[in-house]
């Protein structure tokens, strides 16, 4: 089966990473999982998301010291695969891994989906253990030389049969519990190498994992920045890829990804997503020892919710949903908005320059035109597109703002709008 | 106007420079025209374009010292306008510039192409002549820090209304004589310099020329290699820019021209053509005073063809056409091939490596696919690729392999083909 | 005869630029010198350095659009060499050149250099202007695609026969002007080229043209930052080279400087001196449009004597001398500091942080040690050095701090600073 | 005590790792250490250095997979430190270390060096073991994010007061065995970090338990190449560091090295030697499953031992000495060559080509100057220099070559001397 087909549209969802950082539990998965089926499935979102270290004992105990303890103790089990930690994951004990939280997450209509580090565990290699499927065992598997450079717990895989047998173990596995979604962290640009994608072959194994696990799985690569010179490979094997390194809400990384947006607007395509990464929308930071509420204005909010759908990025979620308040939700259940997420939407770049930026996309299904003006400097001022250049031949227009539902008539060829720093209009043609 | 329209197939002609270097004549373009009229019209050639350094006097005179002579010469109008050498192209004189001939290849259902150096004749600025339509003569419109690193013609035009002015009424004059495409050189990678697009804003400026003169004239932008950050610009504003620096009989370059393609695959679009330059097949080298046959063998030229019409690019013949052979010319005119050319035709890769690559690619319209495998390697082997990669389910196909039009049946899924060092094999499903 | 020898000490001088840009007069020049040599002279200051652009009519007359007139008219003679512009050096009228100007100040008892620019008159080139001694013209010595990527007077010098013919008569004609000292701009770093050394050709034949001309004038490249790995061929023909971009009175870039030092410190040998710059003390500014008093306070000042002092660099006064105040004289003529100069006191960085910087020095002749405390950061603080880093064994020593004169006596083998933000201490063993 | 005095010249030896690569044996140190006392101790050669892995069970078994067996058994102490695997070092049994070999070899009037990885063992780290002197465990001093690139053993060493006693204990241990010599391995460029001197914090805690344990031990930095922007940090605080990856016996590598020397020339002083690595003279590789005599000629290896002399790097032999001939043995036992090896005798590269190099230095302490003349080419060839290049003035000379005793008159200021390919001659002023 083509691996675009998993996801014809742009994953939404939610991910436990920016509010609980590694320590999310059972019970509050299944929280924020009622939070989306009750409020945000209706409009697309269906993902829920357990990110990093769901596998570590004591994660997050010492936060001051450590993000990721090092040389502590994970749950593994004879194979060298990790499961997840039952003392905050009651339901995975006797091993049942996630089936018992995928099963309800099933239950409410919404797909599941897990953080996974490339690789295999570092304390396997040293330990010697076995390898399903494979005569070798995981210090013949791993290479020492393949590490991340920001979390401890694993080796890369090397690109032998016995690598390939690890992964397809790992994947049949998650695929039992019912596991949707595979967001995988140190392989679309393993920073601290001087070959920053020294992981392909792992990307090429994974891939081949999924094909043969059955299960239509859809799989995530992090961190970014993606290399545009890759573009074909992540294409071939994945169905996203962070296009940054980890976003959160400063104005200079939402400025900055107008950049990269421009630069990967060619590869959105059905089932290839390039990934803006995550929302930080609403509450976020507990597990980082700093609980509060996003630092983005709601302007700055709208000019994300903006870019991110034009382009076609993958939607996640990470305020803690249960906590979400009227005026979030509403830049989140746009459905409008929401529109120009499908492939079919196909963006185009019409300038950038340091003060802003101005995009139109055409719907090629439906004929419809999205016109986009972006105010990227720190005052007010003037933003202006030409039709034209969005290829609308003649000089008056009627269109609607999205999210304001305001009429705008254009009369001599020109769209012109003022708007607040950082903020941004968003026309349809009607 | 929409720039897109001027080209909505990738342009297809000849051109002097491989074989003539500076030195073509009148009388040798109009023996090309009339060969491609006669001979390759019907198959989509079109383009005759005069390359380099048609106003420069005694051009090619001093080609044991220099390609282009510094500090010579030049035809120039008092505004500052170079002009055809009357010496060479005897039809220009008496201020006629290229118009005469212009009208020739027109008569004979062909287009008229010339090359132009970026910016404002050094001379000019030195002697301080007038431009047209600006208060300020070409000393102020002359920028001395912006030079080419390989060309002693020209200085860059600085970025003020005057500079447009300048190229307003370059490409006024040009448009007057009924140039239907300008290959403009030294700014699609303007390799001297550390900023390799430093030249972007006079990219802008040709193209706002171009919209004034009332002309659809094609834009070709050179030297390669784009810049893959900046595609959004050329495709914006150009309909080709080359992604290669220049392209000669070498399977080196023929080789590294797999992994070009690979990396602007996503941006072949109707009216904005990725470049690999022009075929050097037939007979080549005059003007460089080493006149051979292409050092190509035929199979490494039959990859060439296979390549180029797969992706989408330009075709732009390097060979005196009043020498070709049938062999070469038979290359050239195959329907079957040239018909993956249009943009609708969308190229993918599905793998390279050192030694092979393979692609595929769908028609949009007919539905049509093809497949391409290609040895890359220096011996003999065999290459395949599965029908799945190139989203072809179900394990039985018929095809046709394009250039031998032998019939080809898979039944197992996979297509594999044992293949001479540096060919390749073209299939179309039937 | 060894180059090293014309400057067995860094020189120390006067420098136009900082003060007047390109517009310096003679009798601006003569009011300098004849400060020189009444207050300075006795404490080693004697070269009277005329900057930039002395052969361009009009320097400075549009300085709001250009600091070097583009395509302006230049004092040229018959044989494309520069001469002074006789408007702003009247005494040079007459074919004289800078003879008089060189005669009065040898008459002070100074020395007196001039800066050229690397290469050939492009107006020469344009021109095809005679070359003395050589049967090509100027034409055929200008290489077209080497200019400078600030200043538009010249083109580089071909390497070539006719090319060293050049030089030899360039240098012949300030020698017989009586030229002690020559400042070459845009050789150092070509810093427009992707080879940042590519007239390093024009360094050997400037050096070999020094050799015949039976002068010794001292050979200084400009501008900065020289390359670290081409330190061997600056000490080879050069007596000076500059470290850095243009210095001026800015923390950021006195504080940059200590890097700088730190990478040269093994080069500073007799005849051999990485240059720190001018000192840009006093007023300057007046040629750039805003005449001012130094940006540095007083404790920067004396950090910056004190590094250029202590590293060995060249002192180059930037101020307009006839204005100095007393404050500064001092800070320049501070003789125990000034004795830190010569190249047998040889430098050896301690430690540098972001926040604090220790050297010291020995001088080989005298035995003397120089220790010195530098706090970088921007707040009070203390600074600390071992006596054992800098090569003093045994716990106490009795120290003079060379700008106040207080004695320090040290009784644990470690000396400790209490110092303001930007300041230093400089001790002497006794 | 100054670290300088502990070598006052560079340091002259053996090391087992050209031939022996992980295997080597107590019997077969012994044996190449009588070697050395009978026949180069009195020529200066002193150092009998064991290379890397001594501490690993089972090293070099598996050799056609891994030249380190990846999470094999180390010998180690409950404190975390590497002992002598007492199946290849018999005499270390019990606790006794390398004591009893270091006692042998003193014996002999030589002195004992060991190769150890910068870090602590990863096996310690994931065992949690204890370090001596420190509260925390080996968990907690470890690096989790530095490893070496090409070596699976350790984790580098945080840069925290732990961090410093685990080094403490280390070199207190190593000294108590009586060793006089560590070269310490993926340190001076770590290579796989995109800080290449990300170790600098544990080359200075290394300096440091080398101060406080009482035994003048030299310290050996590797690999290269070194920064030469370190180059102050590296004189700080050791006594030589690697200029180069690791050297062979191919012409390409001894042809580079002089770019190499050209570089570091200006910082060979007393107690700080840049380092051209092992001379892989003889017998040589043995470990690595392809026994050999050198690849280099017979003249080649004269000029490198020309070059090392000359620009005064240590010299450490790679050959199985117990198999040298009197050929071999000769080249290493020139005393009149050897002469130029202390830092007294300062070298000067004079210029250097694609096709030659020329040198001078000037013994400091005698006057007496060197000449060297090498062709780098790979043809015969005449290669001059002028005496004034050398600072000998006066047109006439008298020099002996030192590899062949003849005397050379020169008469016109300039040497000529026709070289075979990658040969060189020597000459000494008389």
């Amino acid at each position: 089966m083509n691996k675009n087909a998993y996801a014809p549209t742009p994953p939404m969802g939610w991910n436990s990473y920016d509010y609980y950082d590694t320590t999310v539990t059972e019970a509050e998965v299944r929280a924020n999982a009622r939070y989306m089926a009750d409020h945000l499935k209706q409009y697309g979102w269906e993902y829920i998301v357990v990110d990093i270290e769901w596998y570590a004992k004591k994660a997050g105990s010492m936060r001051s010291l450590f993000q990721y303890i090092p040389f502590s103790e994970l749950e593994m089990d004879e194979y060298s695969r990790l499961l997840p930690d039952p003392e905050r994951f009651p339901s995975s004990a006797g091993g049942n891994g996630f089936r018992p939280l995928a099963d309800y997450i099933h239950s409410l209509g919404l797909k599941f989906g897990i953080h996974i580090m490339r690789g295999i565990p570092r304390i396997a290699a040293h330990s010697h253990t076995k390898v399903l499927g494979s005569a070798l065992g995981a210090e013949r598997i791993a290479d020492p030389a393949m590490i991340c450079g920001w979390n401890p717990d694993m080796y890369g895989v090397r690109n032998i049969p016995e690598g390939q047998a690890y992964y397809d173990s790992l994947i049949a596995l998650y695929a039992s519990w019912g596991v949707d979604y595979i967001k995988c962290d140190d392989i679309c640009n393993t920073n601290m190498h001087k070959n920053p994608y020294a992981a392909s072959h792992e990307v090429e194994m994974l891939s081949k994992a999924i094909e043969k696990c059955g299960r239509p799985i859809v799989l995530s690569l992090s961190p970014g920045p993606a290399l545009i010179e890759k573009a074909w490979h992540y294409e071939k094997y994945a169905n996203m890829w962070r296009i940054t390194d980890d976003f959160w809400d400063s104005w200079d990384l939402l400025k900055d990804m107008f950049q990269r947006c421009e630069l990967w607007q060619n590869h959105v395509l059905e089932g290839c997503y390039p990934d803006c990464d995550m929302l930080p929308v609403g509450s976020l930071g507990k597990g980082f020892g700093e609980e509060r509420l996003t630092r983005f204005t709601y302007e700055e909010q709208k000019t994300m919710m903006t870019l991110w759908c034009l382009f076609g990025s993958p939607l996640m979620l990470g305020a803690e949903l249960t906590k979400l308040d009227d005026t979030t939700l509403s830049l989140l259940t746009n459905e409008k908005v929401l529109a120009m997420l499908p492939p079919d939407v196909r963006p185009h770049q019409i300038m950038r320059t340091d003060t802003y930026a101005t995009w139109y996309e055409k719907d090629s299904v439906t004929g419809q035109t999205y016109l986009a003006l972006f105010n990227l400097s720190d005052a007010p001022g003037d933003i202006t597109l030409s039709l034209a250049d969005a290829d609308l031949f003649g000089d008056s227009l009627t269109l609607e703002e999205l999210w304001t539902n305001n009429e705008k008539i254009v009369t001599d060829g020109s769209l012109t709008e003022r708007l607040m720093a950082h903020s941004c209009a968003l026309y349809c043609s009607r």
